[in-house]
């Protein structure tokens, strides 16, 4: 680490249960990058009193993880349309006194549909209706996909984001076969009740084109591992976390890291 | 430095000019002695919101200097003596939650007046009315010197000062020649409009048996060279910078450094 100073600007996260990942993943990047920064994650039971403190002690950024993200719109000065389209902050960047709220859980997944050049034609199957499928479901929507399903059980949250964005809701799949498969649920995350599950049957895997995860832990979910086996174009949450950390630290620090730097980070956060 | 990680403990400074001293000073104790800390140097322009912020982020403690030392106090919670003698605050500590305030300017001088081992009877000159020279009056009565003089040419200030101790106040030193001069003004500081000036005349520290300076920058101002050419007890302002910051790491950690750590980091923070 870089031997901070008065001039060191500090950057913190705010979540329930904070993680080590964000705090690895930046302070690695400020020590090969040579930036004044520092990196922190925090908990609070103060969410208003915690924004107030970082315009009052001038904190530069705020990662924004569950629960904050949608109770923190109240409190930030400017929403951009990668939080206002899924009303869903998972970034703050103090400017000057001036509060910016950003996703970038959403601004990292529609690159990645654009990086793999994915048809537009394709049918697509989004699984899940929590705030990480809202970005999925408004990314995939501005992408340009238009033949798009919400599978979730619970139809009150499901149909909701469904129909938020123009789309269908089902509770299950049935015997639907869709090109795009993303999971935006909590199968297949370690240490999860159904870590050993698939979010999709085999058979679907088998006839789909691509598979998405959003899932980070561990990269190679029971799902993304069936996929890869089939040769499907397969798609990580560890790319999806990658690269919302990377848009996060350029909004923090205005320096865009390689691709290369990017993917130490990511491996180093993650060791 | 150690690596951070979502267990550190973040402690800040709150002040109108942070400096790196107290940054240096801490986070070089921090690394020597293994500790899951690290502390960064701030400064506000609302207060009310950033002792918020301690509390809303359970930020360990917070190091408080000008202008902030009396306007913290309507924000704390408990104010321990060191700090109510003085009614000054330069430390606070969350004690989950419970925000405590204390001085250890005013603990530094006591114990370096007490480790000088300075007789009693000694007649004593405090030159100054600022808050330093509060806490040098206050611990030099509760050491137990009883004829001591405030010196200061503002009678507002040094008249108010001395009364509150219960000592005579006066505008110059005269034909007076104290056993103890103690320097509480900026003269001798380096970079001021005084630094190659004397708070006391030379044949006055002829005279005295000690000299006593709390201007830290430079260890060796022009008194202490004077005193020092003298054969003279010394007392410097880098010792009290040095013990209150050693203070305030034992009270932010639990951990007191050994005296030969406290000295490395102490020279470790000027450099």
């Amino acid at each position: 680490m870089n031997q901070l100073d008065k001039d060191t600007l500090l950057c913190i996260s705010l979540s329930g249960r904070p993680s080590n990942i964000g705090t690895r993943f930046h302070n690695y990047l400020y020590g090969e990058l040579g930036l004044n920064f520092v990196y922190k994650a925090f908990t609070t039971n103060d969410l208003q009193a915690a924004v107030g403190g970082i315009r009052a002690l001038g904190i530069r950024g705020a990662g924004v993880s569950m629960p904050f993200k949608e109770q923190i719109i109240d409190y930030v000065d400017v929403m951009h349309e990668s939080a206002s389209v899924i009303e869903s902050v998972n970034t703050v960047v103090n400017e000057d006194g001036a509060l910016h709220a950003y996703n970038t859980d959403y601004q990292a997944i529609a690159n990645l549909l654009r990086d793999n050049v994915l048809p537009h034609s394709l049918s697509v199957a989004v699984a899940g209706s929590g705030g990480m499928a809202k970005a999925v479901v408004a990314a995939v929507r501005d992408y340009g996909f238009t033949d798009v399903t919400v599978i979730a059980r619970n139809e009150t949250t499901g149909g909701a984001v469904a129909k938020q964005y123009g789309f269908a809701w089902q509770p299950e799949l049935g015997a639907a076969r869709p090109g795009l498969l993303i999971n935006a649920t909590p199968i297949g995350m370690a240490g999860g009740l159904e870590a050993e599950d698939l979010a999709f049957e085999l058979d679907a895997i088998d006839a789909a084109e691509a598979v998405f995860d959003v899932v980070a832990m561990p990269a190679a979910t029971p799902l993304i591992r069936a996929a890869a086996e089939r040769h499907k174009t397969v798609i990580t949450g560890a790319e999806v976390i990658a690269l919302q950390a990377a848009e996060q630290f350029v909004l923090y620090t205005g320096v865009r890291p390689s691709p290369e730097e990017i993917r130490r980070a990511s491996e180093y956060s993650r060791s």
